[in-house]
């Protein structure tokens, strides 16, 4: 039998807020078995990059990352989230290690092709990408790695990357020896038929009724590529993606993904 | 017979500089056997705390710690400067993993009594606070790490240490197993008779010289800690402590400090 990993994605709202980041931190400390957490970044970056003059400038809601901005991203997620949230795991007795994707060399990751839209220092990954021997050592080892979104391309050079996407390489990757289950955290309690009533979640999703939630339009397009991913995931081997309250991580409560 | 372990220290002076960092890369991945850096932080801190308006605080060389000041030498050591080593080493071949304190629980701290002076954020380590058995799976497995001086209390609080102490702590915890050399790297070719004259390097100092080159002042006042704590891990098992450019780290350049 395949022994189980849960990788839970916690968003900017989730690192934003110390109270929403401090239930968190004590629920996973409760959770069994292995585990990784992947985090964004939240607003620090945007409110650095304003403090020192830095132009933000986001295209389809990512971050152009010129030379400047990529050192400030690499402050905030690499330095100042990934240790907060190191430093919060150890003081709920949860040992864990902080990594980029040059620490270990654990997430290669390609620059992206500058057209037809030049993000600068972006970077997509793959499963390829990713690994996983140390990984499996790190887990074994009973630690809990903490990855930021920061990558490398292998050569000298760091790389902005979506945390979304890390997660869900990670997943993937992962999933060839384990049973992986993939948790989206965010401040809602799932994925909503109606935006406007939070009594609405879909608490389970096939594949086969996201493409009818689609053609109905029920589900909002901020959500699409996040529940596209997760069918890919699911097709790549992964057990279940769950999308979900970030406080909600103990119970059943959110939307289930499986196929 | 004990396996050898090299600790190389970078000063701010090396890591402000890349042309400077990258040298000493490219000879740092020619070194063999088993081998650790600690950088300092350079002045990329105090350039970011003033972008931001925050009061920048120096008593006796050593950074007054406020809680602004802290995430700013968070982002700073353990982001921008610690995950640029990392990704310069990787280009080179070098595996390597950069590590707070806080990461693997690996060095705690003891935040410094605010009597007589308040330092703030600020903790002093010995060498009971490192957790050996990290360091020697990571150096086991073949990696570097590549330690920022950034430390924990334990209870979730980041501290802002000393990156000497970092590097001297880690020789002395890391002798009872290891012939340990210590190699504190600056811009100066080693400990000068005559601060003017950059060939008055003194090639060897012993315990014994070094307090004659006290009484007759020969060694100038910012060095005397330095050596100072040279002596005092030697006296702990430290095999050597050289004092020496980055540039030379190939060669049998700058001070050696023996017993």
């Amino acid at each position: 039998m395949k022994s189980s990993l849960k990788i839970f994605k916690i968003g900017g709202e989730v690192v934003d807020n110390p109270d929403t980041l401090k239930l968190f931190i004590e629920n996973f400390s409760k959770v069994s078995g292995s585990k990784i957490i992947v985090h964004g970044g939240g607003k620090e970056a945007t409110r650095l990059c304003k403090a020192l003059e830095i132009p933000v400038n986001m295209i389809e809601g990512r971050r152009v990352t010129d030379a400047r901005t990529l050192d400030v991203v690499t402050m905030v997620y690499a330095g100042l989230v990934n240790k907060r949230v190191v430093a919060a795991l150890q003081s709920n007795g949860t040992d864990a290690i902080g990594l980029t994707g040059a620490d270990g060399d654990v997430i290669k990751a390609e620059r992206r092709n500058p057209e037809p839209v030049d993000y600068g220092f972006v970077g997509d990954i793959s499963s390829a990408g990713i690994n996983v021997r140390f990984i499996d050592s790190i887990l074994e080892s009973g630690m809990v790695p903490v990855f930021c979104a920061i990558t490398h391309d292998a050569h000298g050079t760091l790389l902005n990357c979506n945390a979304d996407s890390v997660a869900s390489a990670l997943a993937c990757a992962l999933a060839s020896d384990r049973e992986v289950d993939l948790i989206y955290c965010f401040n809602q309690k799932g994925v909503m038929r109606d935006l406007n009533d939070p009594q609405s979640i879909i608490p389970l999703i096939t594949p086969k009724d996201f493409q009818t939630l689609k053609e109905e339009r029920i589900i909002a397009s901020g959500m699409i590529p996040k529940i596209a991913n997760a069918v890919k995931a699911l097709e790549t081997g992964v057990r279940s993606v769950a999308i979900k309250h970030s406080d909600d991580i103990l119970n059943s409560c959110g939307t289930l993904i499986v196929k």
